[in-house]
């Protein structure tokens, strides 16, 4: 692995207190040299599933030889593993909790190793606090990485199983796919987890979504000033929009809603 | 124009998600060097002018040679222009939406491009996505400027024209000054587009809102706890402020609120 | 002092806004290799207990020769001092209002000194703004410390007093410490100002607030979902949580609020 030197952190810590802070401040610590990029804070309390989603849809816009923490981490302290995963020349750390699965489940042939901590001592990382592993493990671990003291293989033996996801992948029937709103941007646009590959033989793409029948078009400039659409957005996925306005405020739904794209609407 | 190495971005995008995230690493990809800083994400959803006020206050605190990136795009994937600017060795890329007319309306002699794609396919752009221009136009043209490997000339045609701003120029008339509330900070306080300048030829400047009449002191702490205050902030505007309180909660105001600055009382 | 060339700043300006911004554009401008990083922006306005707790907890994770500024200053333009502190090799700048009362009453033999302007003409700082000494005076100087162009003896002249914290220290008698909470985090969890040596020597340590009675275990995990739980969080503090939700939601209590620890339950 060629390290770029960039390290992305995904929480759930919010923006109140110096949670993330006190990471960049261990991983400069030991590695002045690290560049520390907030990925997301705002991952709904303990819930990893976006915080997998984003990271799996995110990754690729960061330089080969990035280093991605996710601390969604509601078992910590407790016996849950800490997994070190290789893919596509980045690097991923996270609990195994099901926050990498949707990344993994993707992935072509993954490299996974289960964390020991009994093997780096080496690394004098003192004894971890019981609740803020992204501090006493997760950060030390990245830039010694980054700064090329630590090699992939050493963190601990090699594994091929992960916890699954929390929720399920999207269905896929004829003519029907079957999804989940994972997460509401700032602008109230409902974004789902179903890939824009799973509806391309679709002719006429409609969006269902708590009893409405929603068109799909290219770009939100292509709807009247209120009216909904869908798209495929940025990141691959279906997305709900509301032209010069919010959906989440517009179709009441929320974060786990069903989303279902049917070829044609419904009569 | 000699880089600073610097990138600043002003964006609606908000805090959840990896939006201006991944035009970090967008920008790191091809410009490791890149130093990128956060100028304000809390714009409100797609209203520019708040974006286009700050950036005229704010561009001169950061060295010369910086890269302005200003995202707050209603029109994006339609086919609204994207201009990159030259003003006071400082450069500003954003759409031509009325966004840059604070920067632009007080410059003396500023140097536009339109953006044209076409003339940069040396840079490998691919092709942008409909939805999130920030990513796929804005981050790896202000990395290549910002390495030394595009000049602002490279980029378009130059033009003289630009989108007119969404909000008028103060209105001045003898002893009375009309502007607006452009934002409200985390203080509760009301900062307006009124420049000091306008005001300072009054012998007792005071600040009319919502039926308040209110003086004008140097700073916060001139003012009872509770009362209300007018200054000339740190950004040369006008600010409504409430000692030891918030404004905003006070007066009821909000954003797009009249001003009235007047020489002396009325009665 | 040997400078890591690492600059925290910990404000009450939320994320509103350029103001933190303008600060980082300022360092930069005057020392392009500083390495600016957000410790908190989220301090309640205008309420120095919380910023002064964070940094005299958060700093030890810091390089050595880290600057520490610290902005909650509702005094800003009146009388108030600016402390410059040396402590456990790092520098701290904050308005001498209280703010760093909970590092300096720890502090074993700390350095001060009370900034004087009238010293320091040499830096070119220009008249200050009544109203943003963060940028105006506090982010230059932290950039001079950190380019190795200024030294801590030359800005002013020392000093061994300073204005006392808000809040009375935790009152300990026999079997009962008596603290405050000083923030909530994202997750909810009500952090005090107890520390853990405060009642290491008690053989079953229960938290009392607003009429709950809360045992005390190692981490998240241990409770039940849906239980409280009291714990020596990773700052080395007592804190209340529960499990799986919000403390601040099922309990009630805010800032401010008086947290009990008595050595057994009562009857």
């Amino acid at each position: 692995m060629r390290w770029s030197g960039v390290i992305t952190m995904t929480t759930d810590f919010g923006h109140k207190g110096p949670f993330a802070a006190v990471m960049r401040g261990v991983i400069l610590s030991r590695n002045p040299d690290a560049h520390v990029i907030d990925l997301a804070h705002d991952i709904p309390p303990q819930w990893p599933p976006e915080a997998g989603f984003w990271i799996s849809r995110a990754y690729r816009y960061f330089p080969c030889g990035t280093i991605h923490l996710a601390i969604v981490d509601p078992g910590v302290g407790t016996e849950r593993d800490i997994l070190v995963v290789e893919h596509d020349d980045h690097v991923f750390i996270a609990p195994d909790n099901g926050l990498l699965a949707p990344l993994l489940d993707a992935a072509d042939s993954p490299n996974l190793w289960q964390l020991d901590l009994d093997r780096l001592s080496s690394l004098n990382l003192g004894k971890p606090s019981d609740t803020f592993h992204g501090r006493d493990i997760f950060a030390p671990i990245a830039a010694e990485f980054a700064a090329g003291r630590l090699s992939l293989t050493a963190v601990g033996k090699p594994v091929t199983d992960w916890i699954p996801g929390w929720l399920d992948d999207p269905e896929v029937a004829a003519k029907r796919v079957t999804g989940t709103i994972i997460t509401i941007d700032a602008f109230g646009n409902l974004i789902s987890n179903i890939d824009a590959s799973l509806i391309k033989g679709f002719r006429e793409p409609v969006a269902h979504i708590a009893g409405h029948q929603i068109p799909m078009l290219s770009t939100y400039g292509r709807a009247k000033p209120g009216e909904l659409l869908a798209l495929i957005n940025s990141f691959d996925v279906v997305e709900i929009a509301k032209s010069e306005g919010s959906a989440a405020d517009g179709i009441g739904s929320e974060r786990g809603a069903p989303l279902v794209i049917k070829d044609g609407y419904s009569t």
